[in-house]
């Protein structure tokens, strides 16, 4: 088997066999293959795309290029929830709390602040002494302790996946759907978990603008579970606007807290009992999802949730008295707010430009190097939809650096959009629901 | 600039601006782009073309990575001719010292074996101590003196291409038109040159079996030469089966030498006549075509070629007696014949299958570092639409192993087709001109 052969064959549109792409993805992990070849292949696979065998092979190989967890001598069924990310999203702070205290097993391996959305990772660790590094014995161990665990990819979990991201990342070969799909399924397949819940987002704040690419996005990853084994289902949700009213990693823990509390923003609450609600269906707590979102909501209100969410924190080494006392977190020095250049409807916002705000304040990476601001960030004070008048606050900008909130401000300055009337008619929440 | 936006802009079908093509060309030559980059660029170059703008950027940036040659002090004009490359194609050994002869410098850098396909230099050096290395200096030296010099590629002749067509190689990006005419024009132009005449094969001996893709690189060919202020021109001549009778390195120099002596086969012979009549009419030194072949036929008719060719072989420190006793050329220790297995018509013969048995043989590579046998190769005694009876030789296989016999005969013997009525009307050799 040659290489150039192969990466000749998928620049002619042809189809490589299971055993080709992994002789190709075992070759790349261990070196054996050089960069360069990966790179043409990865853009012949951008440019010609793959069969759904081919992609199936591909994920599957990356899985297997390290280890799968196995927690199958733990009694309860496994599940996860992904998100493609966006701006605001923070949902996986309170949908694995939630879920955990409704007698599931969530061992989430999550991912960084990329680009202009957030990641749960960072968002956690403005808990003063949260760990997310912790060794797959330690994840097991607080897995099985508290049912939910949170921590980032470790070197064991696909080092295919890290390796070929990274040359994506520099040879322009990140936006492939196939190597998108490939690259998140092979790291949540290697959780060991039973089923996978995808929160795909659409809209002008979420990497896939047009809702068509979500849900080609979706069904390939949906398909691609399936052939796998494993129950996953994928909702198509909106991202044109902020998720929540907070955005910046202490914001978003103090907001999770919120909802955990039995409140926070309406959006905000409705995702979390949906998604968690998809959990719950899917790991057979419940036999359908309006019957899951009650058992979601039952966890919230009975404040199992809130102790759960403590417990993670205090497992993992954070201070837990956050859960009660929010003001623990990091907060900025400064707020300023942005008001409303006229009055009217809010017609529209530019989500990403809000997102890339949060990162120019100090919130997110513009180099892998960066180190964040745990502070920083916006409060929303109107969503799409709402009147405003003249001067009033559409935003807050929380900041540290003068330096920095210039261009943050302008940011946030030209991502409203205000109207004279309300716009037609808000866009859902859950657009639609692939899988089924 | 940053690299990965340059391959992102190919790969979406986009343009790039001199600048960032001479950019991406001098930063991989100098080795401060990594392969990687430049093989996710290259494949995007495959898959979505070139504009004619940035084609010519390419291929003025790859021309100087290097030392362009300068021969504007020596008074004739400067003209050469590149082939595509076929079997028996041996039109080079014969060219050069006809057009020498007519009073044209040629300054000709040639290539080696590549595939099925022979290598001018490769040919030469069966002529016993012929040195197709010389020094740019030397190339200058003997060009001066005898009015054509034949020479390889040199470290100082377009770096860039050098290194592209090495990584071209390993990452299945060979294949494509623009890639092909810019290394083939690259060098060329290097030389100094006025003029140049191209002969792109096509059939099924040739790289571009499709009459469509052969007439495609060389409009592209013609089209770069033109903008750079060269007068270029194409013929789009016949491949469907070898040329001449004979194929091997020591062969077709012996077959050449027949040609310069007045002799050898009609398409050999009058594919000669036609290219040379081209350079002369380029390079100024006939009214038109048919006055071209005439003073090439001239020059083959008075011996002056066959002089030409002498002194050549004697500067370049070859055993100049070749010329007149072929005999003293490598010959192999063993012929046998392949019969023709039908009464009938030679009907087509697979072409590029009578080239690989030649490598088979040992005449050409199977590896870049493979050695090659000057002695071993093929006669024809059957063209196509020639009559043949049952058990009457085809061809004759030249060989110095009988372990290489048994597969190379297996090749020529599957690469005739022998029908019984003769074929309706054999193809022409020069099918069409491109360029006027």
């Amino acid at each position: 088997m040659r290489v150039v052969d192969l990466i000749r064959r998928k620049r002619d549109s042809g189809e490589l066999t299971r055993e080709e792409i992994e002789f190709l993805i075992a070759g790349y992990t261990r070196s054996e293959i050089p960069d360069y070849q990966m790179a043409a292949w990865l853009m012949a696979v951008l440019l010609k795309g793959m069969t759904r065998a081919e992609l199936s092979a591909l994920t599957e190989a990356m899985l297997h290029s390290g280890q799968v967890l196995d927690f199958s001598d733990l009694p309860a069924k496994k599940v996860d929830k992904h998100s493609t990310g966006g701006v605001g999203d923070k949902t996986s702070l309170v949908i694995a709390p939630v879920v955990a205290a409704g007698g599931l097993l969530v061992p989430m391996i999550s991912g960084r602040g990329l680009g202009h959305s957030g990641g749960t990772l960072d968002k956690l660790e403005s808990i003063p002494g949260f760990n997310v590094n912790l060794s797959l014995a330690e994840f097991r161990r607080v897995l099985a302790t508290c049912g939910c665990a949170l921590i980032g990819q470790t070197a064991e979990i696909a080092p295919a996946d890290k390796k070929i991201y990274a040359l994506r990342d520099v040879t322009g070969t990140v936006e492939s759907p196939n190597l998108i799909c490939a690259s998140i399924m092979s790291k949540k397949l290697a959780e060991g978990i039973d089923a996978l819940v995808l929160d795909v987002k659409t809209g002008s704040g979420a990497f896939m603008k047009k809702e068509e690419d979500a849900v080609h996005l979706a069904e390939l990853m949906c398909e691609t579970g399936r052939r796998m084994g494993k129950k996953v289902f994928a909702l198509i949700t909106d991202m044109d606007q902020p998720l929540g009213r907070k955005a910046g990693n202490a914001l978003e823990i103090e907001e999770s807290i919120e909802v955990l509390r039995g409140g926070g923003p309406d959006d905000l609450r409705e995702l979390c009992l949906e998604l968690s609600a998809w959990m719950f269906f899917l790991g057979g707590r419940s036999s359908g999802i309006s019957e899951g979102k009650k058992l979601a909501a039952e966890m919230i209100a009975t404040g199992r949730a809130r102790d759960k969410f403590r417990e993670i924190v205090g497992l993992q080494g954070g201070d837990a008295a956050v859960v009660d006392d929010p003001g623990r977190l990091p907060r900025a020095r400064h707020t300023v707010d942005v008001p409303s250049p006229a009055s009217g409807y809010v017609a529209s916002t530019q989500c990403e430009q809000l997102g890339v705000a949060c990162v120019v304040l100090g919130g997110g990476r513009e180099k892998k190097e960066d180190s964040i601001d745990p502070a920083v960030g916006l409060t929303f004070h109107k969503k799409v939809g709402d009147a405003v008048s003249h001067g009033e606050p559409l935003c807050t900008i929380h900041y540290n650096s003068e330096a920095r909130l210039a261009e943050a401000r302008g940011l946030v300055e030209q991502s409203y959009r205000i109207e004279p009337s309300a716009p037609r008619r808000p866009r859902p929440l859950v657009h639609r629901v692939i899988g089924e």
